[in-house]
């Protein structure tokens, strides 16, 4: 059987599995916000429709400026991009032909990005017995003989957060070895307040780069819109390289606003404090095993038995989509990642998982 | 001075002369049809506003097939891209560090294309003295040192077609030579009906590779829709080599509706064949020296004065925004590039150029 590559395409796994077509599904799959997006969007959209006529600002000026103000930056240091998925192939544009390295389970997209520039890629491990722990020692070793790190904080599918210490010795360590850590934070808008992004780090270490999405908090992965923080030098090379208009023209209605959109952020976070609590409490009383994720996502498996791909089909009959791991290196099907949803989304979720575990 | 390196950004030109802010500009320098987008657009639009909370389907099945069907082509023969650029750089890393032959003056970005994946590029050229005629013998010549060869047809910025005779010679000499002949066909829909796309012949030349826009006969720019019809196993490989995602998820509830709208496509052949037949007219008697255009742009020179820039400020100054051409290669500002506009912008045009005239 071919797994789909992504998440997120509930028809095509009901297609898939021969689920009949008028089933209703709860999609668990992609990860995005269930209360997104703001109100405001649909009607912003519609009176900015004019916009589509014309071409963009090929500099998108008015947005990168809202994103710079936004982040305590200068406008030179950011660059936008068609969703998080661009910022990837850029930065492995400035690698081209050069020593990467990934940490897996994650993001499937580096490692297309570094074949996309012939990177040649080196893979770590998070293990899950090691409660899915930075590989720091054995990434310090490999250090001289890597150009680009790819880390993903808080990270896809597992939804866990690389310690700071770790990420500062690797940076240090990298100002000596050459080395650039790129810290992809499209679901950093999902952690708590204690654990901020690193937006802040960029001014110490000019090895450092740093990749956003706007997809996953205000639910428009529709849009396509994200971008890339950086050292000056780095964003001007990769703005020559740039695809030209490669972001529709309705961001500048959007993104200056959902950032202003304060009130939003602070509707999600309460959501996700009580859903992602409840649920860990919950499950883990089931006796499943769970990754200590801090975000809107997690990894399970059913410690009592062992056929993950079992479990997936039975939610599926059940009318709950969830992202297989197949495709995940160092996963392998062995978890399925679930997002967290709304409060009765997830309480249907908890019906079902009750019923596997008795009927198990 | 620094001139912009595309059109279509009036507001940036007017900054750039110091034209006052709320001068009421004619943007004559992006070649959009002034007719468009069809009326029914922007409702579409806003009743598929809940696309923009999901993933785009990853192949874009939808669309891709409806793009099939109207080709007449087999849904493996179609690519979706983020518009016409996207193709444009998709293409050339399919031929990576080989060797390019481009046309100018031509579309800029196949040259930036070539670079951002080590293709060498030659140079030949269009020549004013020459009609603007494809230089075959010399490319003939160059062709066993050729991997790809970039055309545009009708080409940007001259508006003129490369005949069918020329085409297929080269297309069959490729064939020995192991040449591609990549032709972008963003603006064939402007095209008098006698001369028709090179669809069809995809069947005959396999090294054949053609590209389109939906950007500039239905005024979408904003929206970034373009796509590639190729030899299904050149589409297979840079399907793989694709940006995730890379084209909005709003796409779905338009292009199949835009493929079916005729009338509007009439409606604008109708506006074209009349402006474009009545300027050509006008201009020559006036004593200007035009590119012998077949579509909706074309170059213009005053042979009575020898300033193209000057003329260009002139134009400025009286809230006429054309194309400077100082980017184009073989071109260096000797000409100006002017859009066909409505009946009302174009006979303001000619008054300035007029009144131009009379004071020169």
């Amino acid at each position: 059987m071919k797994w789909p590559n992504h998440g997120g395409q509930p028809e095509e796994m009901q297609q898939l599995f021969g689920i009949e077509k008028d089933t209703q599904m709860l999609d668990f799959s992609a990860n995005l916000n269930p209360i997104g997006p703001p109100d405001w969007v649909k009607e912003a959209l519609n009176n900015h429709y004019h916009t589509i006529t014309q071409y963009p600002d090929p500099t998108y000026s008015h947005t990168t400026t809202s994103l710079a103000d936004y982040e305590g930056l200068d406008k030179d240091q950011v660059l936008l991009t068609n969703g998080g998925s661009e910022a990837i192939f850029l930065v492995a544009k400035y690698f081209e032909n050069g020593k990467s390295m990934i940490v897996h389970p994650t993001f499937l997209e580096y490692e297309r990005a570094c074949h996309h520039y012939h990177i040649e890629t080196e893979d770590v491990f998070y293990k899950a017995e090691e409660k899915f722990q930075l590989p720091l020692t054995c990434m310090l070793e490999k250090l001289p003989n890597t150009d680009v790190i790819f880390l993903c904080r808080p990270n896809n599918p597992t939804g866990t957060v690389i310690k700071e210490e770790d990420l500062r010795r690797l940076l240090e360590e990298g100002m000596k070895t050459g080395t650039t850590v790129v810290v992809d934070e499209a679901f950093v808008d999902f952690l708590p307040t204690t654990i901020p992004s690193l937006t802040k780090w960029l001014s110490i270490y000019p090895n450092l780069v740093l990749l956003r999405s706007l997809t996953k908090m205000y639910t428009i992965p529709g849009l396509r819109v994200g971008y890339m923080m950086a050292h000056k030098d780095m964003i001007k090379v990769l703005r020559e390289e740039q695809i030209p208009w490669s972001v529709n023209s309705l961001v500048d209605a959007i993104v200056p606003r959902l950032l202003d959109d304060t009130r939003f952020v602070e509707k999600t976070r309460t959501w996700l404090n009580e859903q992602s609590k409840y649920m860990f409490e919950e499950l883990t009383n089931l006796g499943y095993i769970l990754s200590p994720s801090k975000v809107n996502f997690y990894l399970l498996q059913d410690k009592m038995q062992v056929e993950t791909d079992e479990l997936f089909r039975y939610l599926l009959n059940h009318g709950i989509v969830t992202r297989h791991t197949h495709n995940f290196k160092g996963l392998n099907g062995t978890f399925i990642r679930v997002a967290v949803r709304s409060k009765e989304e997830n309480e249907q979720l908890l019906y079902v998982l009750k019923k596997w575990r008795n009927e198990g």
